[in-house]
């Protein structure tokens, strides 16, 4: 499969026009006219056409900025605060600018995102809860601009560098941790069934009865969003029934401040009536009342170790590993006590 | 005070270099030796040279990359989430990218990071809690990159655009809410006494008192960090003595989460037996046990002003107003009620 490499001289030739114009479309210059624009995209992509890393990174060194993009599908809470932290703690020192974009909830950047990354060349980009098609793809991988997913769903794309953490874990440790306390009756209220992420935790939480022997109520399982909206009103319904469960496992921090407010609605008292676990560990959770029992997903350093893959391949090096999941722990506060029956 | 402008030509005769390796400077180019760099860079601030903004302008928009620098001396928090948030919304739609800079707690940026900004050329520089000296002002001023202080300490520098609030005001509708519902002993918990924000909001406090005719304890006033471990341990002292007071003020939401700690160490419930009102109304105190009253500090709204501030000098007009304080106004939800003895 290796073939002699298409130079820019090659396209050029190919399409009809000067090496200056595919110079420009390759730096994501917009002063070239659209429909040659794609004519060149085109050759660029049949021959696989990729800009030599060595000489782009000199470039980059003597006289452009060093940028790093980091792509948010939505930025709205702690939770990305915290993979900001981690990346600024590896780029900072290294003096590369982080630029930061939200797509707005959209889970794939439109077409002029893509243009906008070309014309400021960064040194990578980095991706959270978002993805790029295959065009979008190939127009980095032209341009050597390497990219690596931070994958906090569980559904890295097979062939792409990815950060993750291990979410069936985080939902094995956080069961087996309530049905240590003498909990029978758990419930679960997680994020979208769709998410990967979601159903491995509770892929893991039923292993944690299936190892311990015991049955687990589907009818306590529930799906929802990853916000305190959505643990509110689950946890409303699910702590009205009469056999209402004594603890639950919340699909994030975020869900379980909302379900802790249901319970307070209901009369419950956390950890004397109900137990709550969350997911996440967000630093401002060793300060809620009670202290929150949660999994530590460990943000942070997930974002530095994305940060340093990209600058590793920006470097035209290889990262020793680039499909990395790291461990999920229970950090377990004032939310979790043994059930009041038992 | 109007004088012939020094053009480029002019200050490379002086020096006595070329025209290309004074405009290399300007453009952030590391390929000029140290000492040519230093002499051309003091020619450029006597001439108080700036580089015409409309060539600037049309350049850019020709085929650099638009980028808004956004500089945090620390950004560990959720408070910095929200102003990140409001200027992504001002500069998202505009396909400006946000380039992140953390200073790790340092109130003003290492002359590196200036070097780095004057690489990459955005057009324009936001301030969060920390400034610039004259140097790097100059170094700004002749590259005509424009930049805006957002000023949650109510410290601006008089000759520079600036956004804020009115943290006097904040003192004050929290106070009186509090004198409102009865209290005559209140406690304040506030961040360090050496920065404005602090102090007008006290003074704040104060005046509510003056103006409903009430004293206030001067041994009830106490300053610390803007941090929940802050709050935490001055509300361990002031709620163990016998004439603890019946309501704090907390001069952030972090504070009020380390009141409230405390308060639960003491035995003490909020609202019955402590009133607390926070400062900031982050987005999660409304999920908090019990949702906090707080006064709102429209951070999200001041980070979008001066971004929009900055687009507009970016594109040489100047911007409406240039010194904004934004209001601010409590939010009444369960943290607050009447004291227990009225």
């Amino acid at each position: 499969m290796v073939k002699a490499r298409a130079t820019i001289a090659d396209i050029a030739a190919e399409v009809g026009v000067s090496v200056p114009t595919v110079s420009k479309v390759l730096n994501g210059r917009v002063d070239v006219a659209e429909a040659t624009r794609l004519r060149i995209e085109e050759a660029l992509s049949r021959h696989e056409y990729r800009k030599p890393v060595s000489s782009r990174a000199a470039g980059v060194k003597a006289s452009g900025p060093r940028l790093l993009d980091l792509v948010f599908h939505e930025g709205e809470n702690l939770w990305a605060q915290e993979i900001i932290n981690g990346v600024e703690r590896v780029c900072g020192p290294e003096r590369v600018g982080v630029v930061l974009s939200g797509l707005g909830g959209s889970h794939r950047p439109p077409q002029e995102w893509i243009d906008d990354v070309m014309a400021r060349r960064p040194l990578g980009v980095l991706l959270v809860l978002s993805g790029l098609d295959e065009t979008q793809r190939h127009q980095l991988h032209s341009r050597s601009i390497p990219f690596v997913v931070l994958d906090t769903q569980g559904n890295p794309p097979t062939d792409v560098p990815t950060v993750g953490s291990n979410n069936w874990n985080g939902g094995l440790v956080a069961t087996q941790h309530l049905i240590g306390l003498g909990h029978r009756r758990i419930g679960v209220i997680m994020g979208p069934s769709d998410v990967l992420c979601s159903r491995a935790r509770v892929d893991g939480f039923r292993s944690a009865h299936d190892e311990a022997g015991l049955p687990w109520d589907p009818s306590l399982i529930r799906w929802g969003e990853f916000a305190a909206g959505s643990g509110f009103h689950h946890a409303m319904e699910v702590l009205a029934r009469p056999d209402r469960p004594t603890a639950i496992f919340a699909g994030s921090d975020y869900v379980a401040l909302g379900i802790a407010r249901a319970a307070r609605e209901h009369g419950l008292r956390i950890p004397e009536d109900l137990s709550i676990v969350g997911y996440d560990d967000l630093p401002i959770t060793q300060w809620l009342n009670p202290p929150l029992t949660t999994v530590n997903q460990p943000l942070r350093a997930m974002g530095g170790l994305a940060a340093q893959m990209l600058l590793t391949l920006a470097d035209g090096r290889a990262p020793s590993s680039t499909r990395v999941d790291l461990m999920t722990e229970l950090v377990v506060r004032d939310s979790t006590a043994p059930p009041a029956t038992v």
